[in-house]
């Protein structure tokens, strides 16, 4: 069995699959001079240059199988990098610095253990693969003090049961979530995590991510999601109760959620599984303001009465949307028209999904409804909810789209407590231009709210740009610094669903101070005493990482 | 200042608060040959001996100010147990073997850090102490390999604020529980955390041990209701973001909540709140059997359904239930007037609870209703419930009164998936009552299900029985260790709300595994290196505890 190749081995996605620009995002890019005139030379796999692979002991081809490792040019490249903007720009350049020894993907989770006690015993770093799908470093193929380097492809990790009576199900780490989706919907059942990176991503990737989907108002968190959940390390196994909660000591479900391959490897887990929904709705409406809009949400999640979706576009992310919509699309011409009613310059896209039984959607639906009303909010309709459904994934097309052209993508994402939200947009977003100025890049920075809770939400910028005089590998991390900075400054978290990796980890002590650094490092000298796990990431580089 | 003495020295709550048996509860205890003919001696402080308190230096002293520094009798055997059933039959009946050498109350929480240095350096054990509610032990004086120890009450910590913005709100940990309601209330607000212990019970403890509250479906379990929380440790403090999720790493959150004491102190902690119920309704209805009522809960919880409270007896609660309500009193009457009507010799009395503003209580109580009905049960109405509210507090008090009398009464319970409950239930109470007649005991072993969640829920069981021909201190742990045995068989968690304590420190293994032994000690190496904090607790008495 191969592995798998049916994406881009340089980014994002079905190969076949090519988006367009909208001519009015095109002519947008024109005259913000965000579109260089010349397009970059397409990325070329045979310029890549990688060292040669370094022998690995024949233990491990004996243990899983010499056709279940992979040390083939395309194969070691595809497991170089995930999918952040440097990571993009560095294999389209050709200028990747690191690879994989090989990548071995073994064929069951028992084989995992023994695999990682060879490693261990070898000095052998190993880097878990799920979908490859990070943005923040968190596959890259850091060495640390390890010579050798494996990436573990769990791909082949596919277990699949379900309990009836209790709704959960115990899901391989790598299933992708639509197969897991696609096994649950046989079965009646929904697990409601709808990344951006869905299509992609695996089982394992969220639990060691943290992460969280576009739906998490309604269904919550992948962590929330998770009853049970199993960690091999190379200490041992770590496997927590199937109950929906027990009062003995720290969580240990917490602590392996989250802990981004460092302790050891996720082989599968058991989640809470929903009825899949026999509605689904989803309508745009229109604030008078980004300010107006968060305030709609934050009293929908204070009194209990939050839809499936929730998001709120600022006006900069509206005003893109607009443009980008075609011509004769639904957004934009309610858009439109919506203006030359109300003889105003702007305004602020929200997007609100119902999900479930039709008399919870219709519950759902006339509280999010009334909110909206008495906020000020105006309806667009179904089709402008359609219409983001359809491109809820598309994304990471566009931004190869744009990539191939020259245009620059990125995003970057924080949360926190609804009394900062105003000082934490204001300042991260400033942060973002005067440093994007400063390197020359022209562009637009645009911001929504998802991701809403009682107490707080989640603000996810993303930026469209030029280069830069000095080129995105350059420029983008300056940038990022900046924007880094002014989100610590003014209270928010380095990620609400984005992870650590190998980007964020130089910030963590910020974050949760030494003592927290000190408290997972302690964890790590247990589970894994030689250090092989994903060197470099989560745990900033000067501690054993 | 002193330290706060409005409870029995000896036991629970008020002194002046004497529960009264009822005259059905009375005849029902004498058939069952539960009643002793002769009630044990009363307690007497001055019974109790202690051995002198070690001298502590006199850096503490002058830390804390030497009035805060108790080293009396009275306020050592106040804090030198919990409210377990062998901690109030030690404190009854004199035999208490340990006390701490001094109670050391600070008059602030920056005060927290430099005492733990000392002690520290000095070689000094501290138990934290809030209410002093744990009915596992969590408070117990074990010295491990210290000659002197210290009880470290919080009664001083008492920070109150409010972000109304975003509905939280920051909680010292020395509040009890209707002081904090009290405090909150009075902004409008509610945090919605009853347990039993609600009375005493400290926000800094319900933290600790990872308490949940009787209205935990409606509300959550308190990890669920804390945002932000702050740990002062031996080697510094670790403060947690106040952001509603993060993604970066494993939970340092749900690190501290369930620590029991063992990695430091929690001073104080942020908390989501929500505004205080304009509508309470509380009402009794009655299902066929046992299994009946758990049905119903069960679909309750897997439609998003639950209401605030819901909570399922088995025959035997129902039973007693019904012969300790006074005669003319609701339940009782009813219940039977019920039997008569059906023609029936039992039923599983359901309590249903429902709080909010009128519009969402009038939701959730249809929604609630319907599937009661549907799953066979009758309304005994209003009365019942109030019946409830009234006496929510009432067991320990209850307890204190049948420990007069020389009847035994302890609780544990459990958690598991609803796949799992039917066998979890019969084996464990099997293995009661196994237990209990091999130690000649004679009693009532009953049941309660409650804190449901869509893929599972908590069974309570309640133990009122004779002490057995060799006494409760000798029989009660041959009970108990049968329990947790038929327990962990069953594949239960050790406790859902009890935490882990002293009592459930040797079975950690059995649930989180070797390897999360190595975890949470690996924790503790770095936060408490000395190993002075909390000894002999949530870790198995051979590690470092």
């Amino acid at each position: 069995m191969g592995l798998r190749r049916d994406t881009r081995w340089w980014g994002w996605g079905d190969p076949e699959e090519v988006a367009a620009l909208a001519p009015g995002g095109e002519s947008m890019m024109r005259e913000r001079e965000i579109l260089p005139d010349v397009a970059p030379e397409p990325p070329s796999l045979e310029s890549i240059s990688l060292l040669p692979p370094a022998p690995l002991p024949d233990s491990l081809a004996d243990l899983v199988g010499s056709e279940n490792v992979h040390t083939g040019h395309e194969d070691r490249v595809r497991h170089a990098a995930g999918q952040s903007l440097l990571d993009l720009l560095r294999l389209r350049s050709g200028e990747l610095d690191q690879a994989p020894d090989a990548v071995i993907e073994p064929a069951s989770a028992e084989t995992i253990a023994p695999l990682l006690e060879i490693c261990s015993n070898e000095g052998i770093a190993v880097v878990p693969f799920g979908g490859g799908t990070s943005v923040v470093g968190g596959v890259a193929p850091v060495r640390g003090r390890f010579d050798r380097l494996i990436s573990l492809d769990l791909g082949n990790l596919r277990r699949f049961e379900v309990d009836r009576v209790s709704m959960t199900a115990r899901l391989g780490a790598g299933l992708r979530g639509p197969e897991a989706e696609g096994l649950l919907a046989a079965e009646g059942f929904t697990l409601g995590h709808f990344p951006q990176s869905f299509e992609y991503a695996t089982i394992g990737g969220f639990a060691a991510t943290r992460s969280a989907g576009q739906a998490s108002c309604g269904y919550g968190r992948f962590d929330s999601l998770v009853s049970s959940v199993r960690l091999v390390s190379p200490s041992g196994e770590l496997s927590t109760l199937a109950t929906p909660h027990s009062s003995i000591g720290p969580s240990m479900r917490e602590l392996i959620i989250g802990s981004e391959g460092i302790f050891g490897v996720i082989p599968d887990l058991g989640v809470r599984v929903r009825p899949a929904p026999e509605v689904r709705r989803y309508e745009g409406w229109i604030a008078e303001s980004f300010d107006a809009g968060n305030s709609i949400i934050r009293s929908l999640a204070q009194s209990g009465g939050l839809p499936t979706v929730a998001r709120v576009s600022d006006e900069q992310e509206t005003e893109v949307s607009v443009a980008t919509s075609t011509p004769s699309g639904p957004a934009g011409a309610l858009f439109r028209r919506y203006l030359k009613l109300r003889g105003r310059s702007g305004g602020s896209l929200i997007i609100v999904g119902f999900e479930g039984t039709g008399e919870e959607v219709r519950r759902q639906r006339a509280r999010t409804i009334s909110a909206l009303r008495k906020g000020g909010a105006i309806r667009l309709g179904q089709s402008v909810g359609r219409g983001w459904v359809k491109g809820r994934y598309h994304g990471p097309y566009l931004r190869e789209a744009l990539l191939d052209r020259g245009v620059v993508v990125e995003t970057l994402e924080t949360a926190h407590q609804w009394s900062a939200h105003a000082s934490l947009y204001g300042e991260t977003a400033a942060a973002i231009r005067s440093a994007m100025a400063s390197c020359g890049m022209k562009g637009i920075v645009m911001c929504h709210l998802s991701h809403a809770y009682p107490d707080g939400a989640s603000l996810y910028f993303t930026v469209i740009s030029s280069p830069g005089s000095s080129g995105g590998i350059v420029s983008w991390p300056i940038v990022k610094s900046a924007a880094v900075e002014a989100i610590r400054r003014a209270g928010g978290t380095l990620s609400h669903h984005h992870a650590t990796g190998r980007d964020h980890a130089p910030w963590l002590a910020g974050e949760i101070g030494e003592l927290g650094l000190e408290a997972i490092a302690g964890v790590k000298a247990g589970l894994d005493p030689e250090g092989i796990m994903n060197p470099g990431k989560l745990l900033p580089p000067l501690l054993p990482g």
